[in-house]
């Protein structure tokens, strides 16, 4: 039976979830949830996760909540097949995968999620305007963080080193939104960041991925 | 030559680290960090962590930040001693620990942290007074958020299940000190969070460590 997600295409955390899926070659269903009735607050689906959130993830009799646990259960149960997301077999590149797996959930996604939200999902779901003070004050925020990025970029490839890692995958929805923005200049002004953008947003399991959040 | 952890006793990002190491049983050293006069932002810290927050680890060769990449890392390579805080041995089990990990980083702490910011470092470091405005925004989030916990918490003894991980772990240093706010009747009128705490905080590794936040 193959495993299943339950989201949505254009969604930035289920969208985490099928790149890693499509990395390490995983078959999988996706159960779309009917958010515009609520479906997401219902009992059924409470049941898969307690905060009314997408995704959620069955596998078997395994349900699983919060897309960044649900990437590292794809990865640490398909360890031997496909990307090695974690390098769990080596302490050092782990621990730097992690550090890096934190600076994106604590540093990046708080800065650049405010900034999706504004100009792609005030207007489009809600109709409405962007709060520009909103994004200014995450600009500003996310430009400290892009600031070490570029940094780190200049000297290894990719975030915890020269290989690609959830850490990497982890910035690819929000980022992949964001350059539909004028924030695009943000990544586009770095060099450093910009190459790692190209690189990592051209690997075909995000292209497949990225072709159902158009 | 033992551990090294970078940061201050005092620090709830830092006190997550010495909690976890106290579970392992691991020797380490506290390097205090000056942070009055811009000690973390200086270079020989920031090559220790490019974000120029505490804490930072170091492990003989090997460099670490963020404090819940660090424990990650202990409770990884300490695998065998101690306290198992990650059940790496069990898929099913290390899956819950990593929603539950993820539930604190992205749930919990997002609403708990403003609290304790306004309520205890406003007023003791930068003599201010509360905004009692963003008090109550996150009161109304971590009200959601305890509901979530309660519920869970009627069910299984520690958030991931029956058994103490790290993932109640990385709770203790914001709730000990929102323990000392008014706001301590979030987690006192809830039955089951509040035996959760009394439980986890009475723990010989996070009392030894609590003595120095006080």
């Amino acid at each position: 039976m193959a495993l299943k997600v339950y989201g949505i295409s254009k969604s930035t955390c289920t969208t985490r979830v099928l790149t890693c899926l499509g990395e390490k070659g995983v078959e999988f269903e996706l159960v779309p949830v009917n958010m515009s009735v609520g479906e997401h607050k219902q009992p059924a689906f409470i049941s898969k996760n307690p905060f009314g959130q997408i995704p959620a993830l069955e596998d078997g009799e395994l349900t699983l909540f919060e897309s960044r646990a649900i990437t590292r259960y794809i990865a640490t149960k398909h360890k031997d097949q496909g990307t090695d997301l974690l390098k769990l077999d080596d302490l050092k590149e782990s621990a730097a995968v992690n550090a890096w797996l934190e600076a994106e959930a604590h540093h990046y996604n708080p800065a650049i999620s405010p900034i999706v939200y504004q100009r792609m999902v005030i207007p489009v779901f809600y109709n409405g305007t962007p709060d520009e003070k909103i994004i200014e004050a995450h600009v500003e925020k996310l430009n400290k963080v892009l600031d070490v990025y570029e940094e780190k970029l200049s000297k290894t490839k990719y975030l915890a080193g020269d290989f690609f890692s959830l850490a990497d995958l982890h910035h690819l929805p929000y980022t992949f939104y964001l350059m539909q923005t004028p924030e695009a200049k943000l990544i586009e002004s770095r060099p450093h960041v910009k190459a790692w953008w190209e690189d990592i947003s051209s690997r075909p399991a995000f292209k497949k991925v990225a072709e159902g959040m158009k």
